[in-house]
């Protein structure tokens, strides 16, 4: 069954990367006005109302049904986010270096896609025609693998997905949709002949279970445990837009701040004004010993509060030392995520940038813009916290590789 | 034991990566006028003795006695190659894309260290030399385990690396000496915390080892099985010229030819011509059915010829039907490293470059270009044949990741 499956994405793979860009592009499109029909977006909404009542009686949290729910709005938002990703310049053939040797040999380095992709995530519909959209347009052949709870879902949107490849002459097979279950997942992860990448998307549980069985290289989409951190010298109206930018504009995504660090030459007079912003915004406050006595309506913060994620209205808050102290802070307490400085000192600022392990650094702006959107990538098929291969937010071009293509005139070694 | 010493690495590794590039480069000078010190140079020397009498009494054979001696003369020159190293532009802070948001942020992408980096490989103590430099110019620190049969000659040289280390200023500890233990590197594997990359060079039992246990990342350095495909309208003086080399000028590294592939339309002229060309220069073939009779002086292949790494005189020979016949060939038997073919249609090329699934696609040259000094990176860790990160060879660039540094004035997102 894995074994089946792996080899069919990966047949697949191979009749997208011959494709040209425009018929990738021209898919995708398909896909988009496939999701937009009447009939589907009916069909869609029977699905996701079953999987949505299943969960209630599961008694899922809230949270989880909101993220669940998948109706004609959210479907037709989607299929302009698929209609973007079409609009995107083809990432593949793209030639990032080109130079001759001294023998006369032309070298160019290309982009290429990586083949086969397997996603896997959480009960978010919206993710898999994301995913579906980023992939096939980068020449990527996925398999998707969604949360249980977005079973009907999800099999309904792969079932759309496929008949708009086939009407497109891409094959159906670019796009599979793979049952929720832990064996076949665990079959699937060791197929690292027919699969090239893993990137899961999710909570501990979900990534230890992937990184420790997976033979496939893994791109973790792991915690965002975001800090911001107000020098001593920070402009404090700045600070406070960023902070509650950061921390309740969406507090629910990996780049929203989870933890307030505050410098403790000018605690008294930051803190106070920062903690009354934040509370009056709903935001609850977990202080250590030091942060404390400055928050009006703060609670003490428990040993696991910091380094934590939240994903809601609430945020630890530290005193630290300087900068040393905040270097030292996210080097013990961060998830290599997004770490922000608010100071009006260039090099400080520089320091920060330069000491801070984080796929992306920022000075005086909200965490909120690690974001392929934002950071000029288009789309992006999530952030990744490995180094490898990409760091940050993944867009089109993450989705590729580079090779090498030589062009001579009959130059050997010797 | 390996928590330890892959802790050591990663401490190690923050004070490399906040080194200057200068620092870092002074260090690798050292490192290559330690090697050279008389002292030294006698101890290494006492060591690679007792490494190749050891050897030599267990029955190793000629080859691998010959990669595992490790004289004064080897040593200079692989000195010499680190001091080429030291002279490559510092990776570490090249600022890859640059753009400004209409909102005002400028967004940079800058290339940082991995932080620590596990290399596996076999019996070649030059190789204890080329991966600590490389590693330590790229702002790395690296734990370094070899074979066993070259024990006491990497455990000198990584001693004679750290003593030049610490007095350069950088911790003793960015270069470490793993001793060639099966349950040490099994646990060592488990520590993704620790270590950023694992590159494991060597045979199959070795990559499936690492492959099959590893939670870090791993780059693979594996197979060359390269083919030369001769189209039925190649120029035969090139193909010849090119064939030669591809197969005679080394044949034991991973970019030599071990299949060769000639169109069945012109199979009549040109396979006599080359297999003369080749038999001249001692070398074996292994001929499928249709080759055979063309062949004067060849073997009937075995079935498990095609696919096969010889790293010898011998190469296997396959009558083929077009390009299509070729590609499809190289799909089922080659280990995406190195493809060749030889033509005078430019239209032929294109699509071979298209078509064929390799680190790097060579066009009327020899496949022994596939190397970073021949492709223009300087010199290379290894040639990956993993997609994922680097593929193809592996420069100082290619042990550095990418971040985002975004610098603003107090933009928020909302």
């Amino acid at each position: 069954m894995s074994r089946q499956l792996a080899q069919r994405a990966r047949d697949a793979g191979r009749v997208l990367a011959a494709a040209t860009g425009e018929e990738r592009a021209a898919a995708v499109r398909a896909i988009a006005a496939a999701l937009r029909e009447p009939g589907f977006v009916g069909e869609l909404e029977r699905a996701n109302a079953a999987d949505v009542e299943d969960a209630r009686k599961a008694g899922q949290a809230e949270a989880l049904l909101d993220r669940l729910r998948f109706g004609a709005a959210r479907l037709a938002a989607t299929a302009q986010a698929a209609l973007e990703v079409a609009a995107l310049p083809d990432p593949v053939g793209e030639v990032v270096e080109r130079s001759t040797r001294p023998n006369g040999l032309v070298v160019e380095r290309v982009r290429a896609p990586l083949g086969t992709i397997l996603m896997i995530y959480e009960a978010r519909p919206n993710v898999t025609v994301d995913a579906a959209a980023l992939c096939l347009r980068s020449g990527n052949a996925c398999l998707l693998r969604g949360g249980s709870e977005a079973r009907r879902s999800n099999e309904a949107l792969c079932a759309g997905i496929g008949s708009a490849l086939s009407r497109s002459g891409l094959p159906a097979d670019a796009v599979l949709f793979v049952p929720p279950d832990r064996q076949l997942l665990d079959d699937l992860l060791k197929e690292d002949e027919r699969i090239d990448l893993c990137i899961p998307r999710g909570g501990p549980s979900l990534i230890r279970f992937v990184a420790e069985r997976s033979r496939i290289p893994v791109i973790k989409h792991y915690l965002g445990v975001c800090h911001v951190y107000v020098a001593e010298d920070a402009d404090l109206d700045v600070a406070e837009r960023i902070v509650i930018d950061a921390k309740v504009s969406r507090p629910g995504v990996c780049n929203a701040a989870e933890c307030l660090l505050v410098d403790a030459r000018s605690a008294q007079a930051a803190l106070p004004r920062l903690a009354r912003a934040l509370r009056g915004r709903g935001v609850e406050l977990r202080c250590d010993e030091r942060a404390l006595p400055l928050v009006a309506g703060g609670v003490p913060a428990k040993a696991d509060d910091f380094g934590r994620e939240f994903l809601d209205l609430v945020m630890a808050v530290a005193v630290v030392d300087g900068l040393d102290g905040a270097l030292g802070h996210i080097a013990r307490y961060g998830s290599r995520h997004t770490e922000a400085i608010v100071t009006r000192d260039a090099a400080r600022a520089e320091k920060f940038l330069r000491g801070v392990d984080a796929s992306c650094a920022v000075v005086n702006a909200s965490t909120r813009f690690n974001d392929g959107g934002e950071l000029g990538l288009g789309a992006e098929i999530g952030i990744s916290t490995s180094k490898l291969h990409a760091y940050g937010p993944m867009g089109l071009r993450e989705l590729t590789c580079t090779r090498f293509l030589v062009r001579g005139d009959g130059q050997v070694r010797t």
